[in-house]
Parts: structure tokens; C-alpha cells; sequence
């Protein structure tokens, strides 16, 4: 291993630090997440070192508006996976603010009888002045998480937002979590939720407005295609209070042609986090899209789309640094400002200015 | 005019368009934003061009997450700033989806009553793929908004996404829209809503838990200075139900110190955005918040801001330009898949490749 190009390029302490993570230590573990998450020197050259082990892990994205229970839902999952055998890395998507330290206090409890268990591995993101973004750091530290070998990589995000969509829609797997609360179902379209689901929950199933949310749901999924109201796609629902067997529940209809093109049936969920209810259904359904993901091509396909997503990303932060931190680019930005203040020259005129000086004809 | 520097730049039908924009013409003004919008040809000279009118504006950003009555707040605004004779230019951010027909037909209609009004004018925006990223396109059609000289330009966004909030927070006076249901406030914070915020709005007041979201929202702006629970700030809600008059509707106590070191006492009102009710409050509150803006230095302190960060934005657009379509970073990019994907090279070397391509030393 130590004739490896790319490892040569590493320092000592870091190649030591890389060979306890290939062995299995946690601690090892968690430094190279600190290091990857705060851009600290190295971090390219490790994550450049970590990338052949990268591909085995699946990843499940979690994500959707805030209270709708993902922390409870994740800790739910981890459980089962445990009781299954299986390792899980986990990460959490926390913008920095003043107020956190309660917020994330309150997941951490949530998370506690996990927390003890060496097959388990949770870490909450934190660096909103992340090089590159929270966005990209968040992928880079599931990367880190999958080479150390997790089975499973769960990636939780407050997802109405674009870039925490984009974040949970890098996973293979993206369950998008609403709850009867979330505002009704044309709202979380609107926030584009509709796009990055491979599944969707109903969490907190035993509230008023459950049903309706996930039968509505279900329609939508099938009005995208324009098939009209006529299939209703399969209803995998856990009634809660063995409610009257409505269109939803009941027998199964011969199953419709698939809503998407590529031959997933978005299936509708319903959970009830805090009890466990719907928890075992969630946890198969995961594994019948991974199988399919890997019969369909379309794992391969989307590790594909990643590893482009992930270049471009990282040509980006590149450009960024060379030009405000190697450049002077922020220099040419600070003699500016006057100007711009009084209006003699305008921000596009500034920014071509300092291109032209990044990047000399 | 026609000695500027700048705008000789300008193509002729560009320079006779941006002529009948000066002149006040609604049509003009549709066909910059939709130029700016889709990063068409001659996009930045026009904004360029634009810079020098830009300022005048009170820019309004309302932000929240789904269902909490954003629009209909919007357009109450904007009927009791006609009532005021002002004009108003919104902008409101609709994420390009197969489904968003529906939403945004759903939010038009809200709308409606003010659309005929040529004292106001309102654009979705819904190009995702916008060049340099929605939040860019966003911002600039604020500024063409600004440019034409609309007194209030207000931009209305779903804010719990970081890239969300950062739109509605690069506006004058940010207003955070939350209801009983939004899940309770420590989620809200979660979400880094709380660092956006220059005044709270409680809508939906008539719903069960307003209040308390209200207060307990109140008690949080306080305990983030660590001020402990005596100095709760003076809460200016409409109770919508005639409550008991509690904590928060007692007399008003003496002003305890502002919770924000740059003394702005942020508020939390409550609304009835369907009825009306709290409307006119909350436009007086946005107004005082403008002229402290102005009497503190705050003002002329976030255009500057605004200023620097729209030079930074514009030199990452033109640098992903640069590389993407100017110097043949896509076709390495290409080239490099099957390499990737057989892991025999990872994406922070291909990356590292493709800015040595851009940047010969």
C-alpha cells in the first residue's frame, strides 16, 4: 500500500492516522471527519486517499421540513439495522446558530441509546462556513463514513431548502419525511420535496390528517406522469387506528404501470417514530429499492452522476480559494468597496477585474 | 446618457430596451427580468448598466417555511402599501418542479386582486438551472425590481433551506413568517431561521398555540443574549382571540435592553394574513425598522455587505463559465467518467487536472 502515488503525497501523521482508520479505530474515525469537515490541511489528499475505498456502504438520505421526527425516524432505523447486524454511520445536517446547542442537545438525547453501541457512528454537522459549503463537507464526511466500511450511511438533512434537498438526493436512497402537519401536500411539492423522493413517510401516522396527507401524496405521484386519477399507485400504509378500509387500504389493485419512467413505484409510508409503528415496513422498503437500485443500473448510475457532481464541486471550491486567498482577489475586493459604495463602478464590473487577474490571457 | 461608458457596451436593442425601461415601461421591465432570469446574452452589461439606479428601494424579504401563509402576507402588503400610494416589485422563489403548476397557480390567484394594478408588479421565479444558481437570479431580478424604481421591492421565498434564508436575508428588513403548526420554535432555530429574522410574524393567530409559539418565540430572542428570563421584550401581537391577557399582552413594561448588540429590539407580531388582521401593524413595524435602519447605520452597512457579496457571487459565476464552457473542463470531465468510476483516479485529482487547465501557471 505504501508504494500507492496518492498516499506518498500524504504527511506522516496523516498516513498514520489513515492506517488506524483502515484498521477500524473510531478515534481515527473521527479525526478525519474533523479534518474533512473543517477543510484543514490535508483534507483533499486524505479524501483523495479514501476515495478507493469508497462504493460499498448504502446510503440513505433523510430528509424533509423541521418537527416532522427524522432524528426519532433515524434513530428508529439505526436500531433495526443493529438488530440486523448491521454497522451505521450517520450524519446530521445542523446549521450553525446561536441556538443549537438546545436543538442539538434535544436530538442527542433522542439519539442516546444508540450512542454507546461501537457498530454505530452519529456525528452532526456544524461548520456553515465549511469550505466549499455545509452541502459539500456533508457528502465528504458520508464518504469518509462509507470507506471506513459503515454498512449503512444515513445522511439527515432539514430539507425544504435546495442545497439540503441536493444533499439528501446524493444518497442512493432519499425518503423524504412529512407529517400531517407539514402543510398540505401542494406546499411540499412547492418546495420541490417531490423530486428527491424515492419514498415517502408519513410520520406521525396517528395524528388527524395522516391519511389524507399520504392518499394525497399518492395521487400526486401518479398526476406527474398525466395518468390521470384512475391508478392509485399501492398504498404500503401501517393504518395506526385501524381506521375503515378506505381506497388506501384496501385489497391491492392489480399493480399500475410505475409512475416513474425508470420503474420505481414511489411508495407512501406511514410511521409512527416515537412507537416504532411502521418502522420494520420502512426499513424493507429501503432494502427492496436498494435491490432495485442494483438490478435497474440506476446505482451505478447515480454513483456516476455523484462523481461528476463531486468534480465540479471540487473545481469550484479550487477556483474559490486561488482566487480570494492566493490571489488577492480579496485585496482588489477591500480597495474597492468605496467605489462601489459611491457607485462609480458596479459589482460586475469589480468581479471581471479580479478574473482578469486570476486568470491572466 | 449615451457617453456612459458601460452602456455603449450594450447592444442597440438592448440600450432601446433598457431606454423604455427608464421611461417607466412595464413591458421592458418584464423583458430585462426574463433576460436576468435565464442569464441570457447581455445579462450582466444590463445589470451592469442598472447598477448606477439601484438603492432607493426598501427591499422586504418575507421568508418561512411552507404553509405558513407567506403569500398571502405578501399581498397584503402590498394592497396596504398601494392604500399608502407606494409602489411595489415582489419577487417570489418557486423551484422549478413538474408539480409547482398547481402551487403556483394556487398562490397567482391569491394574488389576483393586485395583479392589475400597474403600480405593482410580481414575478415567480422558477428557473432553477439559473445561471450561478437560483439565489443569484433572485437577488438580481431584485435589483431590475429596485432599478425601475419601485418604492418596496419585496422578495418572498420558502425559507428553511440555508440558501433560502440567505436570499430573504440579503433584503433591508427580513420578516420570518411562522405558524402554530410550523413545529415548535427550537425546530424553527434549527433551521438558523432565528439569525435571519429582523422581526417575526406569528400568522394563522387565531389558530390554537399562536400565542404560545409567540412567547416562547420572545423568550428565545432574549435568551440568546443570555439575558435570562426577566427582560421578556415587549410583544406587539393582535390577540385575534381576546385571550386573558397573559404575560405578553400586560401592560407594556419598561423597554428592557434591545436583544440585538446594533439595538434593534427584534419584534414578534402576530397575523391574520386571510383577514387582515395585524396587517397594518406589521407594515408600521417594517417601516419603523426602516428608519432605524437608516438612523443607525445599518442600512448603508448591509448594502455593503450586499455589495461585496455580489462581486464574490458574480466572479464564482464567471469562473464556472470560464471552466465549463470557455476551456473545455466539460470534455475532461467526459474523458475522465470511466477512469472515475473504475476508481483508478478520484474526483480531487480529476478536479485538480481541470483547474490546471483553466489556470496555466
Amino acid at each position: 500500500m505504501s508504494a500507492d502515488p496518492v498516499r506518498t503525497a500524504l504527511s506522516v501523521p496523516l498516513r498514520a492516522l489513515l492506517d488506524r482508520f483502515a484498521a477500524g479505530d473510531l478515534t481515527a474515525l473521527a479525526r478525519i471527519i474533523s479534518i474533512v469537515e473543517n477543510g484543514r490541511a490535508g483534507f483533499e489528499t486524505l479524501l483523495d486517499a479514501l476515495h478507493f475505498r469508497l462504493g460499498r456502504a448504502h446510503r440513505i438520505g433523510i430528509t424533509g421540513p423541521p418537527g416532522a421526527g427524522k432524528s426519532t425516524l433515524t434513530a428508529g432505523l439505526i436500531r433495526r439495522y443493529r438488530e440486523q447486524g448491521l454497522s451505521v454511520g450517520a450524519v446530521a445536517v445542523d446549521p450553525t446558530s446561536p441556538f443549537t446547542g438546545g436543538a442539538l442537545l434535544g436530538d442527542r438525547i433522542r439519539m442516546n441509546d444508540v450512542a454507546l453501541d461501537p457498530g454505530v457512528f452519529i456525528r452532526s454537522m456544524a461548520t456553515r462556513g465549511a469550505l466549499g459549503g455545509l452541502a459539500l463537507a456533508t457528502k465528504e464526511v458520508a464518504d469518509v463514513l462509507d470507506a471506513f466500511g459503515f454498512d449503512k450511511v444515513i445522511i439527515e438533512t432539514v430539507g425544504v431548502g435546495q442545497s439540503e434537498l441536493d444533499i439528501a438526493a446524493a444518497a442512493d436512497t432519499t425518503v423524504v419525511v412529512l407529517v400531517p402537519e407539514s402543510g398540505d401536500s401542494i406546499q411540499a411539492m412547492k418546495a420541490g420535496l417531490m423530486e428527491a423522493a424515492d419514498l415517502f413517510v408519513v410520520n406521525k401516522a396517528d395524528r388527524p390528517g395522516a391519511d389524507r396527507l399520504a392518499r394525497e401524496l399518492s395521487l400526486m405521484l401518479h398526476l406527474r406522469l398525466g395518468q390521470g386519477l384512475k391508478n392509485i399507485p399501492a398504498h404500503h400504509g401501517v393504518d395506526l387506528r385501524q381506521a375503515r378500509p378506505g381506497p388506501d387500504t384496501a385489497a391491492p389493485a392489480p399493480r399500475p404501470e410505475p409512475p416513474q419512467a425508470a420503474g420505481w413505484d414511489i411508495p407512501v409510508l406511514e410511521t409512527g417514530a416515537e412507537t416504532g409503528a411502521g418502522l420494520p415496513e420502512l426499513a424493507e422498503t429501503i432494502a427492496v429499492h436498494e435491490r432495485w437500485l442494483e438490478r435497474s443500473g440506476q446505482r451505478r448510475q447515480r454513483r456516476q452522476q455523484r462523481l461528476a457532481e463531486r468534480v465540479r464541486e471540487q473545481v469550484a471550491r479550487r477556483l474559490q480559494l486561488l482566487t480570494w486567498r492566493d490571489s488577492g482577489g480579496a485585496a482588489m475586493l477591500e480597495r474597492s468597496l468605496p467605489a462601489l459604495e459611491a457607485g462609480e463602478v458596479s459589482p460586475y464590473e469589480v468581479a471581471a477585474r479580479i478574473v482578469r487577474a486570476v486568470l491572466p490571457e
